[in-house]
């Protein structure tokens, strides 16, 4: 998200960072800095304040108490026994203080800061001479974590996730360097960086990290210092894919035949996104990374490949990616069960960051749609409205009594791989990072959040304030403030495929009826422009004068959503889409069931602004039929009633219950079910 | 099922045979065989005569259209190529041959006799100068078919089956000379079978055979000759199996560590019915055999407990085996779902040779219970009403457009793997032989089918005569006529177990409301009778004169079944069982539907004889609850309705349609289905 430049020159920046001329190769387009950019919004600001206030602190609290903190104590005496569950549980402490930077460039606290520095010393620590860094090796050597291998990076291709943890430390250096300008963190990761590229490199050593994240987090660091081993590094872990001999390519397996860990190809010859989700969207991510900043044409190719298959034939409705709880991964084609979803939050979070590096590439704004689908549905759906409760997985169906993963349909404070919660720590703060972008005098407003950013385009400054209230409503006003004289530059509003009658930008998903009739409408200063659509951005080139004021109305209206026909799960059935969320039913709402529910074709469902319920939410409500079972009398029947429908993301807060995203349009038959379906049918991880 | 005596003393008799003093272990039991029992009933005597008009031409026709007999007469001629799929096609004319055999014993035909003649010449024309034969080699010996292996036997484990083709041989070469007294196609036989003991055996060859059937011929052969050899190969054959270095004992993968064809453990350490069902029921026949023919306990107690967890965990209600469909297998202990139920026909074919086999060793009436099940209900489903329509896989449940394996909900004429139609047609006219059985002065009346036969008790003649209208109705009727003066032994009258209150030997199953309340009377010349139960049986001792008559009442009443909790789909659910038949509801009889039918705890049932149907049945009915559902105005309600409910046995000869085997008693929840079930969901193979 900044320029490359040498690491004395940031320093001597004092941790801001500015456009420069780009004298390298790098993404066309430059995202505005979260620094520079302020929220002021009734939807994310509280989440963030709740972030700060509970999710961050919890999180440290966790990592206290679950041992996470005493295994650094313990590499620093190097006495006692690694006492958590993963080798790769030090990242949940790199990931909260990744968070931690953020949010106190957000909200200065200088006692969060000291206990961050606290935690950063004694990571520091916990180093070994040589920059090694990996507690549970370092406490006992001779005693290693039963899955890191008797000696160093021995098992990185199984289990280790030696390098995995040095990418979530190399994100949280980067992270916390930028946001807080000290480098007590970065000389740490710098270090442990510099040892990585001394033993991995041609001629050296070579492995394809196990869990890849690696790549990114050298990218950052690459960005921070603009040494070129870095990048370089990089490069070479992604290109050491698709190269071990020990796989059996016959095998269906994925284990076996490398696809688990997208290591059966070499990555320029990847075409669909395949085995785990997680560590395959931070692949992609890195792939866009080292594509952007090489100008690799081969890896451009593959992750524009990847991308296309992802988005046409492996999203849930809602956002979510990796279908099969069976090693978190993703389905076949179109494999998209609800009942089964697995849906990690952790890769939702990572598809937001593979999204913006997208359209940082392209400069196309469905790169954008499908971040706002992720971000505003099934992200936030991994944290419940307490702050501190979480989901891993994220179902798409709930019948009364049954349990697929995890902890469905209840959160849980923390899990023993609490991967997830540490990730939308981390996230959450970024997220102003994601409202602007800039190329050259272009500037575009891809997130549709209230606030303001100050930004310096053609060399003058200038302040853009968004008022909107957004996603209830589709009023978007944005005033133009140059510092000085009218300044002339191109503002690009994203305008949603949902508002252009696009549910998705492929054919997975369509709206039911076709087109939405209702066209955008953009006045500047209350007249009507004309405006020309690039790359799905309707392009305002003019010379700003100072508090010219541009409003944009979006069609916000409810619309129904098919899937694809080849997705089985849900043929002849609707979901519900408002603007960019996407609703579900929930038992709370609905006479305690979901499951009975039909939604006719041209069902009229009415917004209902509801500030009391779910933090403040406008529901969907309509008269539909539902089937009510008499068990005693063992009777079935339809009768009408009213349906709510409540925003995916604020479901299970309120208790356990079902809920149901994708309704029968028509009910051509039933099953009869004779007993309750059953419970935990947990399908693993 | 006849005492063994040398080929000679056989030869000498003309091919009939009588019990003589047993001078060697053996069964302590002896069916009274095929060709002294004379069927005179309603219910078996058109079956076998329609598989003695119908099927065996058309098997016989198939045989010769597909090329099966083409492949005989190109090995006579080492010429040619092997022109059909599976290097064991041979054993569809072994099998008809077989039936054929078995028929002209009971409708001596010598146009048929001509034909079988001059087929059986074939044979031994493919056969080669030392014994082989195998039209899959013989043919091009340089070229065999592609399963076949370069060399002999090479591939026996795996597909070449050489020794199943051999095993057919001796199955239908000891049943040919025993119905018919020719020894041309027994000639063949023992010069194969002698070329087999001269490869295989202690210091020899050694292989498990990979489908195993060569041992229970090889006991066949050596109960007409009397030569121990084919004994001893037997064994070895059986002993040879769970010593192969190859398998992988680690792996989950069936086929890698050999327990898909049983070879995982030495034979006398099994102790579950594991692996290709068919195979599997091959095997413990044998095994069977063996253990009574020397006395092998270690082999007894293996057989005796995988025939427990047989009953007790992998048996479906009407009596089918072999729940997956995916390798022919059974399922896991409790592994019996209803919509994928697999129930090859061959399975209850071979279960019926098992059990038989398991009663001769014990006397206990719960082995015939089970054959009587079997045989009743998943075994003749498998053969549509016409004698030239088949099942290869039997249903449990069809829904509307859904069809799992082959070519369920309508039976094809001939298959490729052509096994089950075969198999049919040399069971049924088998089926006099497993009325009666002998030991010393007891005798067991096993099935209830009219009908005399003629007995040589303490070496005096004594004719018994059935007269019923079972399995219609539950009076028995038994007139004992000694030939001279009035004598004096044991008739012991199997009590089904149904009619005890057991819906099942163990706990798989059980009558909902505990044992019946009518209690099995018997008189004797109309006057009751005291009498002992023992093993299953009513033992009436008495010294009989001319003409007595035994009358038992068995208490045929409508019952609902339950099965242990255990079994997921069966849950809530009830079947119908009247007498030994299980019931289905079919389509034809219920408005076109049958998975909307719910049979409420209390439902009372009335039979209803219904002549003109089905060739004669009684159907039952019942007033119940039904669901309807009208997808045009999406709406579900609950009617009452008739239900008429039809022996399983005669379901699918209406043309395709739904049809249920369970129902549920109480509707608990609906599932909305918004779409017709997917069709052709085949499972496979």
């Amino acid at each position: 998200m900044c320029s490359p430049k040498s690491f004395l020159l940031v320093l001597g920046l004092g941790g801001t960072l500015s456009a420069g001329a780009q004298t390298r190769l790098d993404y066309p387009i430059q995202a505005v800095p979260f620094t520079q950019v302020k929220l002021a919004d009734d939807f994310w600001l509280p989440r963030l304040k709740t972030n700060t206030d509970v999710t961050i602190p919890a999180s440290f609290a966790r990592c206290e108490s679950t041992n996470r903190v005493k295994n650094f104590e313990m590499a620093a005496a190097h006495q006692g026994k690694f006492a958590t569950t993963y080798p790769f549980d030090d990242t949940d402490i790199y990931k909260t203080i990744e968070g931690a930077s953020y949010s106190m460039s957000l909200y200065p606290d200088a006692k969060l800061q000291a206990y961050v520095d606290e935690l950063i010393a004694k990571v520091g620590a916990a180093q070994e001479p040589d920059g090694y860094l990996y507690t549970a090796r370092t406490i006992d050597p001779a005693h290693p974590q039963k899955w890191a291998g008797q000696a160093r990076w021995e098992k990185e291709r199984e289990l280790s996730h030696e390098l995995y943890n040095a990418g979530h430390l190399y994100e949280a250096a980067a992270a916390h360097y930028q946001a807080t300008g000290q480098k007590n963190l970065l000389t740490i990761a710098l270090k442990n960086a510099d040892l990585v590229c001394s033993v991995f490199g041609p001629g050296k050593r070579s492995v394809a990290p196990g869990h890849e994240i690696v790549e990114m987090g050298l990218v950052k660091l690459y960005r921070v210092t603009g040494q070129a081993k870095y990048l370089s590094t990089a490069k070479f872990f992604l290109e050491a894919r698709g190269h071990y001999p020990g796989y059996d390519p016959k095998s269906t397996d994925t284990w076996k035949n490398g696809s688990y860990w997208q290591d059966d190809k070499p990555v320029v010859d990847q075409r669909e996104a395949e085995g785990h989700a997680v560590r395959a969207e931070y692949l992609y991510s890195a792939m866009a990374d080292v594509a952007a900043l090489t100008g690799d044409k081969q890896m451009l190719a593959a992750v524009d490949s990847i991308w296309n298959n992802l988005v046409a034939k492996k999203m849930y409705v809602q956002g979510g990616t990796g279908a099969a709880g069976d090693g978190e991964r993703f389905g076949a084609n179109y494999e998209l069960p609800n009942a089964t979803a697995y849906n990690e939050t952790c890769a939702s979070v990572a598809d937001v960051f593979w999204n913006q590096r997208m359209f940082q590439l392209h400069g196309e704004s469905k790169y954008v749609d499908v971040l706002e689908k992720v971000l505003y549905n099934g992200l936030i759906s991994g944290v419940g409205l307490d702050g501190k409760s979480f989901f891993y997985s994220n179902a798409m169906q709930i019948r009364n009594g049954q349990r697929y993963h995890d902890t469905e349909p209840a959160r849980a404070g923390w899990f023993e791989c609490s991967c997830c919660p540490t990730n939308l720590v981390r996230l959450m703060p970024a997220l102003p990072g994601y409202v602007y972008a800039q190329r050259g005098s272009d500037l575009y407003a891809n997130l549709f959040i209230s606030g303001t950013t100050n930004l310096v385009i053609n060399k003058k400054k200038v302040q853009l304030e968004q008022q909107n209230n957004y996603p209830w409503a589709g009023d978007l006003r944005f005033v133009v403030r140059p510092a000085g004289a009218p300044a002339a530059f191109n503002l690009l509003v994203r305008i949603p495929g949902w508002a252009r009658g696009a549910a998705m930008p492929s054919d997975l998903y369509t709206f039911a009826g076709g087109p939405v009739a209702a066209p955008v409408r953009i006045t500047v200063n209350g007249q009507p422009v004309a405006y020309a659509m690039k790359n799905g951005y309707a392009v305002l080139a003019r010379t700003w004068r100072k508090n010219d004021v541009v409003a944009v109305t979006l069609p916000l209206e409810t619309r129904t959503v098919q899937a694809n026909a080849r997705v089985l799960d849900d043929r002849g059935k609707v979901a519900l889409q408002r603007g960019p969320l996407v609703y579900c039913a929930e038992w709370a709402d609905n006479d305690g069931r979901t499951s009975n529910i039909i939604v006719p074709a041209g069902t009229a469902f009415t917004p209902v602004a509801k500030p009391q319920l779910l933090n403040g939410i406008t529901a969907l409500t309509a008269t539909v039929p539902v089937v009510r079972v008499d068990a005693a009398a063992n009777s079935v029947s339809t009768a009408p009633r009213t349906l709510t429908a409540i925003p995916y993301y604020a479901w299970a807060n309120r208790g356990k219950g079902e809920m149901t995203v994708w309704f029968p349009a028509q009910v051509t038959d039933v099953d009869l079910l004779s007993q309750p379906p059953a419970a935990d049918k947990a399908a693993g991880k």
